[in-house]
């Protein structure tokens, strides 16, 4: 390849904008845990001193656990297909967002994380390149990752690695909205079962959010993309949406988002789109919209209180913010921590849970869900997650 | 694969060895740079202020370097085939060697790196898998990979990316041996070209050094492998062994490493052998004996004193220690800091010089190279490996 000469200049044009002088050098680094300072440390924490512990895990391989970094750390690994809203912009204009994704890791959990932004786009590849890094990594963090490539690249990881993947894009946004809508139920006198949600945006969270919502009691919820619900009549659904297209839509709806508004209890917008004001009219009684496309809800939440007993968005400027960052922190934390083989559903739901205990008596229509900034979230949710894991048998010690 | 069941009592066993208690939960971690203490810091670190970071890379990919941790941090790449003195002990056993390695990076050079010990020995897949990291990483260093296979991995990375790869058990040693070389030819006051060496092994670092002593310009090398001395007439050479022969042993010498000792005025041993002290005795005048391998030199340096002006070892116990330390964190933090395309020949040259120079008025039969705990060493490293980037073409800013 060709260098690149850059000039001093372009990086002098530097906007005057926060967020770049913030990002200059990046957001992250390395750090020693042990001294090296002289010779007796390096005997120590190298050679020849590291080969005995080297000896010890190449005859108890479990060991590699406790004497490495390896069951603190995840990679966060993208192809840079589906980065925020902004789609396709590849692996390098994606590593920004893994390194914030890193970063939160850690502030927020505990766990050491590192960007893995990939140079393929194809499935076999990103699958086969992340079986070849596992030994370096407690655990595997799928992120921004374009649909429907996100589920066969997850489906077959989990397969083939015995410590834990995850997509992020799919199963936090799915707890935090679980969590969000059993608060809501609660304050409105009901329980799951007596909901029926429709969601708008069958990619990887609209998916992710219909399992997990059957998996936990849903009454009913139907899945819309661009063609309307998803029903078992269809012919044009993928191999996804016909496996969601058996699990959900009990009630045989048929005809497009605004016609199975009519009457649902929930909104759950994770499309970008926009609901019109007459269809959100005519929702049920004490319903709940979350709108939570950023950074334009699919309902402005003004409009939606009109209408709707509790309302969610993705927006930190307002209140019940569906934050995936109350979620995954948690999550690898209680799973690295009992060393589990995978993040099971009922990892989630027990994830999911206990993020809704935690809002306790504060619990009103401007709050079904914590704060991020909530110093009880992650430990709360680790501890749920490692009991979950011990309870399901996917933990190893 | 089955969940293995680690009893905590295996853990209990832990050996009285300060080696374990030390290594115990790994010896690094991942810090943040920038705060995410709330909301406001949130909106800058993560969504929605790197949404703009990710669009100006998008739009001006070199950008990555100057936004994100890509530039300073170097992915530590190992097939744990070669490990130490151990052999091919897997990818897991391999990693506390490759994390000593990343806080050597941290601490001497200020260089971030990571250990990625990959689940494959096949050439073609440690080569695309490499790759498809690549945008991840300032730099590659290979780690602990077995010959031949480290050479043609070497070669393939190079040619296939525009960002460093060094393969330091080649390199590394290479540079802080003709420092030393340097230092030693100095003080009896001799040049390279007066000198004529013999390196007993023939594996990655053998190979290395044989070239770096030709390229600044040695009187004549020789290179032995088990079967003796490498030369244009046998007919068992692999393709890099074949390039070897042509490029060293200009007398055209034959025969085993003993017969071609005889009159050779520096012995370098990287191949854990022995040499028979008669051999050494043969050896001409004020000659070198550089006995590296770990932890028994292939001349006791007792006995090489009995012959040898100088006398250098692997070992921290003994004067004139050869350790990659000297070099690697440098000649990384050289090359980052002027974004070099690659590692060229000039920049590990000048790397060596640079070491050799920093002893300066203390040159004596005791010390012909630095201590690695002397603090200038990386700093004169970094910079004399900037100034041949430069001077070579290879540096973009």
């Amino acid at each position: 390849m060709a260098a690149e000469i850059i000039s001093p200049r372009s990086i002098d044009q530097e906007p005057l904008d926060p967020a770049f002088a913030l990002h200059r050098g990046g957001k992250m680094e390395i750090r020693a845990t042990v001294p090296v300072r002289d010779a007796d440390d390096l005997s120590l924490a190298y050679t020849p001193g590291v080969a005995r512990v080297c000896t010890a895990i190449a005859e108890q391989p479990e060991l590699v656990n406790d004497y490495t970094w390896k069951s603190k750390v995840v990679a966060v690994v993208t192809d840079g297909t589906a980065v925020l809203g902004l789609g396709d912009i590849g692996p390098e204009a994606s590593l920004p967002v893994m390194e914030g994704k890193a970063i939160l890791f850690k502030q927020f959990g505990g766990v050491d994380a590192v960007p893995i932004a990939l140079a393929t786009k194809d499935t076999d590849e990103i699958v086969e390149t992340v079986i070849r890094l596992a030994p370096s990594f407690g655990g595997v963090n799928l992120e921004d990752i374009s649909a429907p490539r996100c589920f066969e690249i997850e489906r077959r990881l989990k397969e083939a690695l015995d410590i834990p993947v995850f997509h992020d894009d799919q199963h936090g946004t799915a707890v935090v909205t679980l969590a969000a809508l059993r608060n809501a139920a609660k304050l409105t006198g009901r329980t799951l079962a007596d909901l029926r949600a429709v969601i708008s945006g069958a990619g990887a969270a609209g998916i992710a959010i219909a399992k997990i919502l059957v998996g936990a009691g849903i009454g009913d919820v139907a899945l819309c993309d661009r063609k309307g619900v998803v029903h078992v009549g269809r012919t044009d659904l993928t191999d996804v949406k016909r496996e969601i297209a058996e699990l959900t839509n009990r009630g045989g709806l048929t005809g497009s988002l605004t016609d199975v508004l009519e009457g649902a209890d929930v909104f759950i917008g994770v499309s970008g789109g926009t609901v019109p004001e007459e269809a959100v009219a005519k929702m049920a009684k004490d319903c709940f919209v979350f709108a939570m496309a950023n950074p334009n809800p699919e309902v402005h939440p003004d409009v939606a209180h009109k209408y709707a007993a509790v309302v969610a968005t993705g927006r930190s400027d307002y209140p019940n913010q569906i934050n995936n960052v109350l979620a995954f922190p948690g999550i690898f934390a209680g799973a690295l921590q009992v060393r589990a083989s995978s993040i099971t559903e009922g990892m989630k739901i027990a994830a999911a849970d206990a993020l809704a205990q935690l809002v306790g008596e504060e619990l009103s229509a401007a709050k079904v869900i914590p704060s991020p900034f909530d110093e009880r979230v992650a430990p709360a949710v680790t501890k749920a997650v490692a009991e979950a894991a011990r309870a399901e048998g996917v933990a190893r010690i």
